[in-house]
């Protein structure tokens, strides 16, 4: 059974639309099976809106947030600037004056939707017991949330990163629900290298003592330095070698010796402060059980799992426009991957790229840099 | 008070060159104070030769080991494969036959010379009391044990990663004593990001409950896992993205299902069974402090600490025949840093390249593509 809640209230489904914009929502999605054989007896996710579906319910775009992302993707009415400010609003690329724009956190979060640290039936928390979940169930489970805004296709799905590949998903899942897709700094499927990055950073999680094998809300320490930990490396493959050198080279921290000359512990280099601000933002804001849940439903993202190849699979596009976008600078989803996912398409395309120095970071910064691409290819009606 | 011993006996000092190849002796050379200001009272080199040193004491070449290499580069007399076998030997590209090689390793180590795990004068391991090293710090030690063996200039000395490091500082601060230096696969000044990633590796190592800030030793339990954590990313740098992906693209390890059906530990993917390998591996044969002390003198490396600036001190290299080579994949020693620092010197040079797709490790793996360059270059007599 799918509802739709507030945090303490249900309320009726033309509130979907009456709502204000960038404003957190929830739904009961019901029950679910997951992929690889999880159950939970009751999911809900959370999502916000902004805009207004039209009459003939043409008009819908959902935009997928990335690892630790959220759905804030934009201010609306809300006092809080979105992580894609510049990109999603109104008269903005992704225009909320004449779309229905929508932005769903993932299962197995931590910012509203269901996941490791969200109550049991008997308010436990589920901790270690969270299902292993993967891109695919995020978006079964999303399609459940679509019905229930009335959205029978969307005009669009967007995303970058981990939100390029949920978006990618969402088209080779349900190709006659997706008008167009774009896909940005991401996948179609996870590379060696990103899942070994990946292993290094849950095997940070596990090695903090906090953790108690995933089992800590209640013990009133948390494994905060192994997400910190986790997190400094995905820091640095989300930057590039260029730009740290040119902000941080070797300079120590002021007030700071990275040499000892007495006892005590080392001063430190800015990149190190700067990573440790990477860090302590993220703890303060991220649960380390959903970031393994995530980081481990990455590793498993796969568009061609159950396809014969990764070329059948994306037959399934033949529909569907898909663009495919990079970063220029970008070493943790190559450029060279994007291009042999536009390569792979039924109707082979061009990637579009973002020209930036940062790395991947860049699909966050720099997006409005698509601006034309995707006003001429995709938001041309 | 510098003395050559073997573990058990102080040796007279003609043994140097009576003993046999490629087996382990240590010297001691004396209290030492830091650059940073720590104090040991009595140091151990261990190390190892190849050779003769002739009568002029023109023919002694000194190898450096990386991070965690050790003095054992070419077989000799003993039965063990050395790390640059195809490198360093009778009739190779550093000929045995021809030159008096010596390998030291490198102080702070784990493998005969003083390190953290060494006794104190109680007898109790040094642990967390081990000073603060840097690359400086370990030359100016080796320059004793080079006095010690007789050797008042090398004819050349050569190296790759921190070896390298190793080897560029030895010119740098000896200038009068080095007529060659190969410096391959390094770099002038530990960079930003070399830093950032040596710094999620230290933290590693930190995490681990059995960590005991550095004094694990009489404890029974050692940080294994924080240094394998620190491993498995080391190793990523080490190599390519594109060796990763062609050796195990996202392949599961033959046996195991990375996607959990029941309860119970997720089965891996080859890439995950490989970091797990090599960490396996370093942790049989290497210590947690060790590993700690060597990566912070890393990121301390700057030849320019001390000078006014890079150029000035590359300025002392200007009678010294300076050799850098880079592998063309490397993604930790960028082949930029290698350009940069090639065009630093007092008479700007070529890099020379090791054509390898495996990223930094060609440095070991394909050292003898430098075979003929070097055999021109710097072995020519």
């Amino acid at each position: 059974m799918a509802s739709i809640v507030t945090t303490e209230e249900t309320l009726p489904s033309q509130e979907l639309t009456d709502g204000q914009d960038g404003i957190l929502r929830r739904a009961f999605v019901g029950e679910y099976t997951f992929e690889t054989g999880g159950y939970l007896p009751q999911i809900e996710l959370a999502y916000e809106t902004w805009g207004q579906l039209n009459a003939e319910g043409t008009n819908a775009v959902l935009v997928k947030h990335a690892l630790t992302g959220d759905a804030h993707v934009s201010r609306g009415d809300s006092q809080t600037p979105g992580w894609w400010e510049d990109f999603v609003g109104p008269g903005l690329t992704v225009d909320t004056d004449k779309y229905f724009v929508v932005a769903i956190n993932i299962i197995g979060g931590c910012n509203g939707s269901t996941g490791p640290s969200s109550p049991d039936e008997h308010g436990n928390a589920w901790g270690s017991r969270f299902p292993f979940i993967t891109i695919k169930d995020s978006v079964r489970l999303e399609a459940r949330l679509a019905d229930l805004l009335g959205v029978h296709s969307w005009h669009t799905v967007i995303g970058g990163s981990m939100g390029g590949a949920r978006a990618l998903e969402w088209a080779v899942e349900f190709p006659q629900r997706v008008k167009n897709v774009v896909v940005m700094a991401s996948t179609a499927q996870a590379t060696a290298e990103q899942i070994a990055f990946a292993q290094v950073q849950t095997e940070a999680i596990r090695l903090d003592p906090n953790f108690a094998q995933g089992d800590y809300y209640a013990n009133g320490v948390r494994p905060d330095a192994g997400l910190g930990l986790a997190r400094r490396l995905a820091h640095i493959t989300y930057r590039s070698e260029a730009e740290l050198e040119a902000r941080f080279a070797r300079n120590a921290q002021t007030g700071e010796q990275p040499f000892v000359t007495t006892r005590g512990p080392r001063g430190r280099y800015q990149v190190e402060s700067y990573l440790d601000h990477q860090a302590t933002k993220l703890v303060h804001r991220f649960d380390a059980n959903s970031y393994l849940v995530l980081t481990e439903a990455l590793m498993s993202h796969d568009v061609a799992r159950g396809y014969e190849s990764l070329t059948v699979a994306l037959a399934r596009l033949e529909k569907v426009n898909v663009v495919v976008a990079a970063v220029n600078s970008d070493r943790l989803y190559f450029p060279a991957q994007s291009e042999l996912l536009a390569a792979s398409l039924p109707k082979p395309k061009p990637v579009h790229y973002i020209d930036s120095p940062i790395g991947h970071d860049g699909f966050l910064t720099d997006a409005k840099q698509l601006g034309p691409v995707l006003t001429a290819l995709v938001f041309d009606d």
